[in-house]
């Protein structure tokens, strides 16, 4: 912590404070500048709360240096996390791109498959599906609930997809980690921190979205109150944050990718469908996710999206999402990433060009 | 909803939309603008999904009209909601100012004995204080659970103050409605929509806090989900939001006082303590709130915030709290309401001036 | 300036980093902590352009500690500034509070007229008029231009109101500072740096519009522009900042009031018309912005806002003007302020109450 | 615009809002729901002011429809502009990828000169820097104002780039347009009215900033007054909006493009450098900024940033911007894209691949 003083303090303003802080139990460290004197404060383990400084005569403001977060931070772990799949070369964080796609929510087993077929066809390896639904309106529909994680669990066994869904409280949390290969923690649960406790003492990865007005700090901490549980195979993912504009449902934010990727060795996903809330900007933000050196995609893909109980305005297509696959597989290799062949989950490395140079991926 | 054609849309354009339109089950109206045709879509309970319709030829944009709220909405019931307590003559919502004062989190019974001791003597008639706490970090303080509800049920029972303190799942829930007199929902959680459904189906007034990037729309849709499962006492409360600046914590959004009136009949609070985060601001801001016609405030206070275990940054001092009231007592009648006299929950109309004119208070 | 260094940062790297600050000129300070070590710099006057020190090995983070502002600072001027208008008792800053009242627009001397008779009547000191407006579209009405600003130097002369008008160019400040009596600036104009600077080189006071999007920060450099050329009579008028919640046009940051007053001896405004966009939030916001201890306010009134030619949604009636004076004159003596009597631009103090105590007001 | 009635508005109050629309000299459209009645207003040319309608008995809400641009529109012109510079194949708008690059501002002679050979070298077609300044303090360098104009008109006559930079009011337009080739207007001006009209009176083309604040339609209103004025050659180009997020000085916008891409036929460039302020994110967001189909690219670039008079901070040095190149070259082709040679500013077209399918690039 920093205090910095007015100009005009007095040295007896500037001692009080430093008496302050020691008799708080910190060591205090003065700094002498041209124009004023700054109060480094030392000696404390984690958050000061700074209590009164901020209010003492002669304080100008009170600026919090010490960074909250442990576990996710490169502080603690410098080499990347990558979260691997049993059975598959999928990865979060390795250096195949993940590419996470389904329908927003599972509507029927029919409408499953068939979505399912289209998007293992086009080199998904993941298969993403709500069976319980956040939904702004206690009206709209709410998720199949367990009947939707059994339908995904047959996907599973026929398609070889890793089953990717969301858990919005202990009682579904307990039925997803029995049915998934990945729990989602939507961005409206980023700061339900008894639910990520909940997540953090699960043996799946967990999939966390930012919240919608989270700050990267904020974000770090969610996942680190899932990994101070135990779960350290934790994966981020950017979903579009609130802003005033209004061309979009949310504003995307992909300089957070590699925001997160200096400070932290865990992976970031985008989610563009979310990210832009419209059809037809969810491919060219795809594109840029993948430039940006995103560990991966997730996409909504409806076959029938007029009739898609929610969310079907942000749903691709599965020949638009056959087309996004074309892309990305183009721009992957730029950033040194391989993206898996068309509905072949084995090795998928035959597509990836060497890297441009060491500035790229995940470099710090 | 609505749907605007292009300028050079042409009629075959107009025909497929409104063909479409009534394939999905709903009637079209064509509007035939100066410049463009809109057309009208009626016949739905509720939201449409738009689908793909705004990605049809000619169309320009799509915009939605219905609300989708119900049950918190003027439509559904005209007067206001009045929360009242057994007992008292305290209400959210009434003619009387809400006044909610305590800690930010209970530390220890000496602590909140202290400070409910010195709320009391200065008008509030309710004691807030966290047993259980949504912290940023795992490693922070995360409230006396039981405990510390324990330790309010004694305060109830010795200065009469009603209590008011936040559940953060459905085990902490359980336990608030037991011990507690209102349940408060966070804005971490005010979509934690699994929450807000266990709060509706309990026997306890809700006082549900505004998400940090809510919108109002949100902000009612999370009320209503409380209505929906059966508990109309639900009050609001705006905490401030999120935005660019960085003088304070959070923005506060006085604004939406008045439009929460003008479209429901929910009560509405203020929390300048969480809405400015700086001590130094929290009694202008409480000043104001009152002012632009809130039914009550909530204010956190300690009697030694350089020791609090949370928040102390924006407590305010016992002394400090007795000056906000006393300054609240002189504006509150300029808007119709009284204040409840020092230490004294009786009848509290003796402080009441005759409202200025038929503008104030809760007029829509 | 502070450099945070990471965890594991070596010795070495916490040298060079010092070093690195030494060969640019200035002082490092090493402060070592438990975790990690930070790094003061001083020497520097002014602003440091922090260069590659955040891309050194080590670095983690570079925060700015020194201000910018100097004139405009209570490090400069500890008093407060009070702005005065010769042959009224009307200030900007002193203890009675400014009312600024008229049209969005001068439309017609006949306009002009009838609501500077209004709102001369109900006790505004100040008429504002738009004769250069900024306009979202070209093909709205750009206002009356040197016509508009005779209208108002005639409605000065009749009522002794003093001219409030804003300025968009260097031309049109030219005429501005001839006809009228206060040089506002707009917010769209806020770091237009060559109008501040040009308005600088006026000897009449000006009217600082806060910027949408602006920090407090860079709001309070733009009345240093204005001050650095040699003109100290600045006043700032908060008026809404753009965020995500679409209820109000703006969203109106009451807590910058007391924010500045800490900071800076400048008189500060509010102007709920834009900040709210909404004629019926403007007199709830209103009351507020007394309350919260703002040095005035400015209001948008229209006898016939249906027929205005802009901002009519969010124009009072005249009646609803003279309300407003009603209410605000019994919020103001709670902040030790004055309101004038009635239609008489005399010594306003006979409805000045005593103030509640020394913590109100402009107090820091 | 659209008028929605409450759910139990009476048919006496639909009509009294019907016979209000047609006295103002509109028609009224009824448009009866499940629920309510919504009312289509039409017969207005541009923008209706609302006036009070929105506060009549039984209105819920107004809503616009009618969008006020109409040069910028694609609704008047279809086909993308395509803005030329002669002597090269460098384009606005085209088929090649336009690259900007230099430093934030002109220094020296010596400063511009090593960086415009480097860019040059490593393929950018366009040298931007700074000879006016908008900077936050008065007390920073302002620039060099028409010395470093005629140092850049140098540069253009030795290396063969053509020169952007920017005008901050009427006095630096004028000679921005004699010495350079294309006059940047930046995101503090973009509301600046004067200025755009004036810039509209310009034979040379205009590169108009994004305000930091600024809504698309606000975005493109701000091109439609360039244009109303006669100048059709206007860019766009996005450098970030200010939001809550604080690990970019500004969130870079990206959705934007394809936003922009859709309404209106104008180019839309991206400024990554301004857009994050940190330049470990400008590479990345770089190739996210081809990958999502812009027009071109604003990059600064500065060999000695320890020293930069500004922006130090978030200058490339010239062999990131090199490798940056390399890069971008990789990615462009995906979306249809040709980017320079090396030091060559003749036909570029070797580099161009087929692009990937009839979704990409300038697609609607």
């Amino acid at each position: 912590m920093l205090v910095v003083m007015k100009a005009h303090a007095t040295p007896e303003e500037v001692r009080a404070v430093c008496q302050k802080i020691e008799s708080i139990g910190y060591r205090a460290h003065t700094i002498p500048g041209a124009e004023r004197t700054a109060i480094g404060v030392t000696g404390n383990k984690g958050e000061i709360e700074p209590g009164t400084l901020d209010e003492m005569a002669g304080v100008q403001e009170v600026i919090k240096v010490t960074k909250p977060y442990k576990l996710v931070s490169r502080d603690c772990k410098q080499e990347n996390t990558v979260i691997t799949f049993p059975g598959t070369d999928a990865t979060f964080g390795g250096k195949g791109l993940a590419v996470i796609a389904g329908p927003c929510s599972i509507e029927s087993r029919e409408q499953a498959f068939i979505i399912a077929e289209r998007v293992h066809a086009a080199g998904a390896q993941f298969f993403r599906g709500g069976a319980y639904k956040p939904r702004t309106s206690p009206y709209s529909f709410q998720g199949m609930e367990e009947e939707g994680l059994r339908i995904m669990a047959e996907i599973r066994d026929k398609f070889g997809l890793k089953i990717v869904t969301e858990a919005i409280d202990h009682e579904s949390l307990a039925l997803v980690e029995e049915y998934a290969d990945v729990i989602q923690i939507g961005a409206r649960n980023m700061q339900n921190f008894s639910l990520l406790k909940r997540a953090g003492r699960s043996r799946k990865p967990v999939l966390l979205k930012r919240g919608m007005a989270a700050t990267l700090e904020e974000f770090l901490m969610a996942a680190e109150y899932v990994m101070s549980e135990g779960n350290y195979n934790v994966a981020l993912c950017e979903r579009g944050v609130r802003t005033f504009a209004d061309h979009t449902r949310n504003t995307l934010d992909l300089s957070i990718v590699p925001a997160v990727q200096r400070l932290s060795h865990l992976p970031i996903l985008v989610d563009p469908s979310h990210g832009t809330g419209k059809r037809n900007k969810v491919t060219p933000l795809s594109r840029a996710a993948v430039a940006v050196g995103a560990d991966g995609l997730i996409i909504e893909v409806h076959h029938d999206p007029d009739k898609a109980l929610s969310d079907g305005m942000q749903s691709l297509y599965p020949e638009q999402f056959e087309e996004l696959m074309t892309q990305v597989r183009q721009i992957a290799p730029v950033v040194g990433r391989t993206v898996p062949a068309i509905g072949i989950h084995a090795p998928a490395a035959s597509i990836a060009a060497k890297p441009v140079g060491n500035q790229l991926g995940r470099a710090l």
